[in-house]
């Protein structure tokens, strides 16, 4: 069987590179694109087989361009997963710490290591593309007094050497994915997993006072667990919204069928986004 | 009487300025600051008398920062106004479109005008620091193949050239602002705008199931209209969130007193944002 094909947006060594792994395994072909909508486009082409998205981090929140991307292109979520994310100053082998005068990242990832800048006020934080990407752009450029700030995988993928470890502020800094197929067929690599006990819907309201509330209602009324609510604007709709929902069941299951049908009675719009294993902790 | 001093972040002539414009009128001083956090910083340490920072746009979704920094700055919030936003293409006096070859925004500004990005294939996007930021740039460098995208009050202030109106993908492109103030003290601009029936609110919830549910249903079961929600995660406490409510009502009127007290037996932690009359639509 050949390697399954994988997208994620960022270079090589990204760490939605690690999230692959942890999902699919080391026997995966890695196609890296530029945005996470180019990631999105080309799986719902077929280029791909699958693509591995960020939608949440514990400290930035929800990343809310791929929710906008979830309800565009309807492509299942079929698993999740969790990575703790360790940020490292990496330079090309020969620079010093103490050289060091602009540390290129991705703007989150500068944002997350803030005490590490207000300790070294010589150095200038630089906001660049991408994490990876600034380590690829350190080892073709070779400045002398730049570093970059990324996943330790970086650092080996491009030859370049880690000057410091856990950079970032929180230690509770953690990134959720999720795995998007063009279709929902059977994966090898999931069955593994487990059973898909978690749910994914996006809704609309009617736009009436409460509405919310009984939309909610229909899961708390059945002791259904809500893991995470989000909001995004309709377009076109001023001040109205597109609610997701994260819930811990399937549709399979009868009380979770009933709820959906409940929701569907109280909602202007209600699809399924996908159901999955939930990520182990 | 001085005149009012009032912080936004962008530079002079962002749609931040007009928002302020709207709520205190033309005889302000304005201390524009580099990013939101400074003008947050600004007004706690008393060097300005008030801060006009956006909240939510009808498209892009929430500011999701400025969610953060009220939480951060116990600075109440007295006011809200919503500005349409209409972006238009700016050069230096003399440059015709037919010479542009870059354009020079911010990134949701570029977001935003999509439809002519792709009309007009020989023009590059390059993100900007600033809207207003990216005209003075070209006034101050004068290129003769490149302009930016801005409020047209941005034109003005720097002696640019409007080359076209209205480049917005959507016309229902609207964005909130809040009014914030050191201390909520009476404010002589603010009585114009009507009695304080709308207020914003934060909590976190007990990690139980059906816990949003039962503070949603503190309004729902007294007919509050809630007007919008929004989640951001708790720092350390990973997966969970602070919620962001906005309903219509002041903590003076009984039931309101009465539904904050309930939400405070359900809550961890409970603060008002501020009360403030709605938006004039």
């Amino acid at each position: 069987m050949p390697a399954m094909r994988v997208t994620f947006q960022g270079e090589r060594g990204a760490f939605s590179e690690e999230a692959a792994r942890r999902l699919l395994g080391k026997r995966i072909e890695l196609a890296p694109s530029a945005s996470f909508e180019e990631a999105f486009r080309r799986l719902a082409r077929g280029e791909v087989h699958c693509g591995v998205l960020p939608i949440e981090n514990t400290l930035a929140g929800s990343v809310h361009e791929n929710y906008d991307l979830l309800l565009h292109y309807r492509l299942p979520i079929v698993a999740e997963t969790e990575v703790r994310i360790v940020h490292n100053l990496i330079a090309a082998p020969g620079v010093k710490l103490r050289q060091v005068r602009r540390v290129y990242s991705h703007p989150v990832a500068l944002g997350q290591c803030r005490s590490f800048f207000r300790r070294n006020r010589q150095i200038e934080a630089v906001p660049f593309y991408d994490t990876a990407g600034s380590v690829k752009m350190l080892m073709e450029k070779r400045p002398k007094d730049a570093a970059a700030i990324a996943a330790a995988a970086a650092a080996s993928i491009y030859g370049a050497r880690i000057l410091r470890r856990g950079l970032e502020d929180d230690k509770q800094n953690y990134t959720r994915f999720f795995l998007l197929v063009r279709k929902a067929a059977a994966m090898p690599a999931l069955r593994r997993m487990g059973a898909p006990g978690k749910t994914s819907i996006v809704f609309s309201t009617r736009n009436v006072p409460g509405a919310l509330f009984k939309c909610l209602g229909v899961f708390a009324l059945r002791d259904i667990n809500l893991t995470k609510i989000e909001s995004r604007p309709v377009r076109g709709r001023p001040w109205e919204y597109f609610f997701y929902l994260d819930f811990m069941g399937h549709p399979k299951e009868t009380r979770i069928r009933n709820a959906l049908r409940h929701l569907g009675e109280l909602t202007e719009f209600l699809r399924v986004l996908g159901s999955y294993p939930p990520a182990k902790k």
